[in-house]
């Protein structure tokens, strides 16, 4: 696996985050993700992390940095899925996910998209 | 990795495959999702292939296995993503994925479930 499968759903783009994130993957996935919104013209990205047991710094970094670089291009980032567990580790952790949106599922992560952009 | 993450989208679920299957995870997917459909009332069911660079005959089975148990439980099976050179293979190796409809993308995916119930 070289390369996370970034899928189109009408003004977003899905990511489904489910396998170890390391260095390489998620510099291939930031620039992959830059492209698909410069090419689609996207409003919003949605990551999807309910897979994920564990989220750390270099997650939380990971999250920012593609929530960062979306809003330079003028789409909206929401990270969905989040386990309760995970949130309560964030909060432990001081991890605080500076300028990501959260939604509890995909469906409302879309609702909020659309309503940022009404 | 214990699960494949299914995520709702209005009338139906998406599926996207990302890693090795192997027979558990493919059990264990077909109870989530059979579980899933059955409490969300899905009408579709869409696979995303997009990271696969191999579909053999395991892979095959595996989804038409899911579009036999969906049809029963009347929700509709659309593999989408599938890259043109798996497609090639999958005629050399003469898999048809009977019973297994397939569309471009996610949105073409969406647009073939909802006619399909319309």
């Amino acid at each position: 696996m070289d390369r996370i499968p970034i899928l189109r759903m009408g003004d977003a783009l899905l990511v489904s985050i489910q396998v170890d994130m390391h260095d390489q993957l998620v510099l291939a996935l930031e620039e992959d993700l830059t492209n698909r919104i410069a090419a689609t013209g996207a409003r919003g990205v949605m990551i999807d992390i309910s897979s994920l047991e564990i989220v750390d710094s270099f997650i939380g970094r990971m999250l920012g940095n593609i929530a960062a670089v979306s809003r330079v291009l003028d789409a909206e980032t929401v990270v969905v899925g989040m386990r309760p567990a995970v949130a309560i580790t964030l909060v432990e952790l001081g991890l605080s996910l500076p300028g990501v949106r959260t939604a509890l599922n995909v469906e409302r992560g879309m609702a909020l998209i659309r309503r940022a952009r009404a």
